[in-house]
């Protein structure tokens, strides 16, 4: 299929799997690898358009399940669709819906056809398919989005993690020719290859879903309570296997080592509401490891969050002046540790991408590790 | 004196006591009339210094009570001033701290000598004098500071007032004194016009102030309670009295009508938490009254906030879209409504100010109050 969402490889790496490229779509063309700022509900928590743009980023994710619920898509769809509703311009990525089903509503029933559940808003009774969440998707009018899929448990047995896989396969199948029915020219869709971690699953999920041609492909199913070491191993066997021409987006990862250790076997793009998240309570991601910014130590510390940081939040606010924001609960002090966290990843991924470029990967690797506070043994064992 | 704070008459309204000037300090000159935001922990609430820059705001208030109570002024000296510790490089003017030891401390003692108090954070015992006032503002180096006053309420009678006015004009003088044994050269200081809605004592404490030349000269005691008639006369009677090339700042005042009537009864500056505060309900104040964007009616509105307001807010997102965001509790929805209201009262300002060069102030006034709403009684009786 000849998909408006397309993958450049710009230089592979000669020493791990790692790659820069470019991810093509109709609203612009972004640098990969690539990490995502969540916008939960269509804004990503307390940032302005302006601030995602000026930090950096890309592309953002919106989750499709709460846009169904509240507002809902036909309202996003009136406004001219989630870019017109939200006044964002460049690309956005949209979820199936299936986690949020999963995970915040009151789940009635799970079958081949899809999943009937109460929202968890109003306690109305809906129903997720596949061919809901692209139709939902459609509306939305996402530039990328998912397939949706079964989310099975990490260590699940291999018959259960099979039934899975094959229901996932078949999911995706049914998604894609809605799709053809009912998508849009500027929208691109991803398989999400599952198979938790049994190596024979994950080939079998990705050649079935390799089999249909889809815009991208996704690794689903990991930081869901498995060991790093076990998802570097998933990771590991799986992206060889994916299409080289494709991007490649590791969902819901969003820690500083996992990202450099998932962009070393071969992932483009990553998304995760942790940097987000933990700005909330204070918690700053630098170079130096995190920063609990409402511990009394800097209360007069008039440095920056990060001594190595150039970005807003950084070059204007001190530690005491953002803690001072935190203690008086002001509104403030979420927005600037947010900014910070979020440039932290966008950053980190333009720097790994030039190590990339420079040849240096594993160096830069070696040495971010080392300062950011890992141990040595995870620092120098690649 | 020779304060570092001036006042440059610009053009007075031939038919009104409106006035359209200059407010000079070390760190810029600044149109009047003018609206200050409320910082009042050192940060204008949803609010960054580039977006107060970008809504046009010129000095911004921040409250002495908050800074001294936490972090505590030894800090903001430390950072080197409130300028520094906030990042805020045009001018700040901070109160006595004399309301907040009123309104939310425990109040142990009240006498000549000052004020004693629990602060409402620690409980811990503090004391508040003209002096400790003085002391504290010169640490925190404002560029405009506040006479520590007596809070009479407006219907207190005449011998009340009467004692409330001279103990004002005492602690005015004494605070004077500290000024000038620990300021620091680009601050300056004003004092407060106390005496309810007795005429005579309004006379009698401008003529004490005035008689100790200070840099400007605030109204304070109204919007406490009084009808807007009351206020109004008051102010008619009081700014005459006051000098012609000083400043006169009305305290706590902050919806359009009072700004507009304020202006053309002499008033200068006006400063209310009011468009920060309604904003984080998400209450808009437009052009034609004010918009509760949580109503339902607005759930596929995408007009924006107001028709006629050219904001970053009105120019990007619809109502639609922020009442997504208040249904979700989304901080980007306090943020996007408080700029909106923090410009609308700046831009306000600005018209007024061009309507008193443009010799057409009271029509101006009329047009307003008619599609603002205000009845036409109202709008029509100056």
């Amino acid at each position: 299929m000849d998909w408006p969402i397309k993958y450049r490889l710009e230089k592979k790496d000669s020493r791990t799997l790692a790659r820069a490229g470019e991810i093509v779509t109709t609203r612009g063309t972004y640098q990969t690898p690539m990490f995502m700022p969540v916008g939960t509900q269509a804004t990503v928590k307390s940032m302005s358009n302006g601030d995602l743009k000026s930090l950096g980023a890309g592309i953002i994710l919106v989750n499709t399940y709460h846009m169904w619920v509240r507002p809902g898509e036909n309202v996003v769809k009136k406004a001219g669709g989630l870019h017109q509703f939200m006044n964002w311009d460049q690309p956005i990525l949209t979820d199936s819906g299936g986690f949020q089903a999963f995970s915040l509503a009151d789940l009635r029933n799970f079958t081949e056809e899809g999943i009937k559940f109460k929202n968890h808003l109003s306690g109305d009774e809906m129903f997720m398919s596949p061919e809901v969440s692209i139709k939902v998707q459609n509306d939305l009018d996402s530039d990328i989005m998912m397939s949706l899929d079964i989310l099975e448990p990490f260590y699940s047995d291999h018959d259960q993690m099979k039934k899975a896989v094959e229901r996932t396969s078949r999911w995706a199948e049914r998604g894609l020719n809605q799709h053809l029915k009912t998508g849009l020219p500027d929208q691109g869709l991803f398989g999400i290859v599952q198979g938790g971690g049994h190596r024979d699953l994950r080939e079998q999920s990705a050649r079935d879903l390799t089999s249909m041609d889809f815009a991208g492909y996704s690794i689903g199913g990991l930081s869901v309570g498995e060991t790093k070491d076990e998802m570097n191993e998933v990771l590991s066997y799986t992206t060889p296997i994916l299409p080289e021409n494709k991007p490649r987006y590791l969902m819901g990862v969003g820690t500083a080592d996992s990202l450099i250790d998932g962009v070393i076997r071969g992932v483009d793009i990553f998304d995760c509401v942790l940097p987000t998240r933990i700005a909330r309570n204070g918690t700053a991601m630098t170079h130096h490891g995190r920063v609990v910014i409402k511990n009394a130590k800097y209360h007069e510390d008039f440095s920056p969050l990060d001594l190595e940081c150039d970005c807003d939040t950084c070059r204007n606010y001190s530690r005491a002046y953002i803690r001072s924001l935190f203690s008086n609960h002001e509104i403030l002090g979420i927005r600037l540790v947010s900014y910070h966290n979020l440039y932290f990843l966008t950053h980190l991924m333009r720097q790994v991408r030039q190590a990339i470029l420079d040849d240096n990967l594993l160096e830069f690797r070696q040495e971010f590790f080392e300062k950011y506070g890992f141990n040595k043994k995870n620092a120098k064992n690649f």
